[in-house]
């Protein structure tokens, strides 16, 4: 679709209010995007074994390619050309798709895309396997920036950055299973959690694009912080969005977050405004094991009571602020236009 | 234990069977030995997370660190300085480590190194996401690199070699899996999962080694053919000795490969040597779920009486004196006599 991209907002997200469409202001961008899809398509096809299979089913179709399409912009929002950071920007959805495809494994989800996730089709045992030698192609993308003109010394200092990001990416997954286990309503660590889970990757994402195209150190510091507060503000706006949505829109009421006990921001913040009568309230909702709805309803009802959603939604309001404040330090052109674009779009999701 | 290594074999390795004692030949190889498993109990130790906790249990106490120790041989073998490459062979472990725990998932494992697996302590779900944080690990230890002094575009090109051989590695973990689930007794395609799940990392740590110390490009591809066959001739004596190990020593009937109907050398070289009625037999044994020792002993006959104990063993024989001929292409040193030591003492295990 020329002119216009259409990005899916977090790691896990299916469902169409993960999706916003933004336009990307220029013929350029669009046929990046195409060219990554492109690629991605190829790089498993050929290989006519179980791996190869798995690789190419969790990889085609794409996604809508918001990883790769970040550290695209970043490279040229530093000045940078975007066909050397190809690869890596191939790599960047390789690594994003690796953290779904065990994601699947851990929430036992049997759809991704719209088709059967890795774990339902080929089963976990397989699943595991895929999803390493996905991580590992991330790295191997990387390294083909070497044929595309990016210096060493960068391609070194993005495979830093790349590496800890990951690494980030695992404590927050880790830190999301210690919060729900011992429902923990502690604000610092749910907003830690979001940091590391969602906003690691888009931080690994600029500042790999901006490293590789030879971003001064400035520019590169400022594009992981707008990293940072999109993706906190995208996680946030997607907690909100899970009591804003019109059901008659999503087909049915959207209780996922409830049978999973998953704690979102809106409900810790519910928590902290309620009485203790409230907060024995929210928790038997999260433990309890009746009817979703019903449970749902009662949540709900809190939420309204206490304002909660609005606060969240203020929340991710100001995270997207903060993603725009930083955007300030590079110099104007197309992509941070586009850039910023995103971090609108990010709150604005279906409202 | 300065002047001597026990190394460990293959991936999945515990029992006394998979150790090997060898003369390292030189304190210093003893000194640096000691320094990856201080900075290996060092590298999660500070962070208390459960990621933390979970990574520090994988890696602490360190097994003996024999990817590690081909990886600094290797850079020593090129007149390398074995400092330099000291992170990357950091990163060798865990790599290596981030394999155990996520096979001990697969193989639904509840003992590692004498000790609880960490699926077993922590659970399937938490062990993925551990196992990540290692692989990511693993190439965060890489880029450390260049605060040692290795040359940017050694890194990459290193960075290039692990990634692909992680790749080779999955492939190999993926295959093993359709071998096993189709009861596929083709040796060509046991070979290539050998060379691709064991020998793999081998080849990635020597020629990292190689790469990084600055080798020349015949260096490099010499100990790159050397791992290779240093590990087949691992893996085959591996399956060898699970037939041939005294059970008084080992405590116990080796009865796992049978259990996990895990195909082996010397099983597949004797359906080949067997008539109609013999590949029944073996075809029953490994599908039957009767006792596992009685199922082992009528395998046993078969294996006898067909010589493919005997025959796979002079296999790994080839593969060690394939093994020690590729070391020719390097000028003589300290750490080419360690090489080849260690590839008579992967066939000379236990016997």
């Amino acid at each position: 679709m020329p002119g216009h991209v259409t990005i899916d907002a977090v790691a896990g997200g299916t469902g169409p209010r993960d999706q916003l469409s933004v336009p990307t202001g220029s013929m350029q961008s669009a046929v990046l995007v195409g060219k990554v899809g492109e690629r991605l398509a190829d790089r498993w096809q050929a290989e006519s074994s179980l791996l190869g299979s798995m690789c190419a089913h969790a990889l085609v179709p794409s996604g809508k390619l918001f990883r790769p399409i970040l550290l695209l912009e970043s490279a040229m929002a530093v000045g940078g050309d975007a066909d050397v950071v190809l690869p890596a920007a191939i790599g960047a959805e390789c690594g994003h798709v690796a953290s779904l495809v065990h994601d699947d494994i851990i929430d036992n989800d049997d759809l991704r895309r719209g088709k059967p996730s890795v774990q339902y089709k080929f089963g976990a045992d397989n699943a595991i396997v895929a999803g390493d030698a996905l991580i590992f192609d991330l790295f191997a993308a990387l390294a083909e920036c070497r044929t595309t003109g990016a210096q060493p010394d960068r391609i070194v200092a993005a495979l830093d950055v790349v590496a800890r990001c990951g690494i980030d990416l695992c404590r927050g997954q880790s830190l999301e299973a210690e919060i729900r286990e011992r429902m923990d309503f502690d604000l610092d660590a749910y907003l830690t959690m979001v940091k590391l889970k969602t906003a690691a990757l888009f931080k690994g994402a600029c500042e790999c694009g901006a490293l590789l195209a030879g971003g001064e150190d400035h520019m590169v510091r400022a594009l992981g912080e707008y990293a940072e507060n999109l993706g906190c503000a995208f996680q946030i706006h997607d907690d909100v969005m899970s009591y804003t949505v019109d059901t008659d829109v999503m087909g049915k009421s959207d209780t996922s977050d409830i049978r999973n006990g998953r704690l979102t921001l809106p409900v810790i913040l519910a928590y902290w405004e309620s009485d203790p009568d409230g907060r024995q309230a929210i928790t038997e909702v999260l433990v309890d094991d009746g009817d979703p709805i019903v449970r749902r309803d009662t949540l709900m009802e809190i939420l309204e009571r206490t304002g909660a959603i609005t606060a969240a939604a203020q929340r991710a309001v100001q995270y997207s602020r903060d993603a725009i404040d930083a955007l300030r330090a590079l110099p104007p052109s197309p992509s941070v236009d586009r850039l910023r674009g995103f971090a609108q779009a990010a709150i604005d999701r279906d409202r």
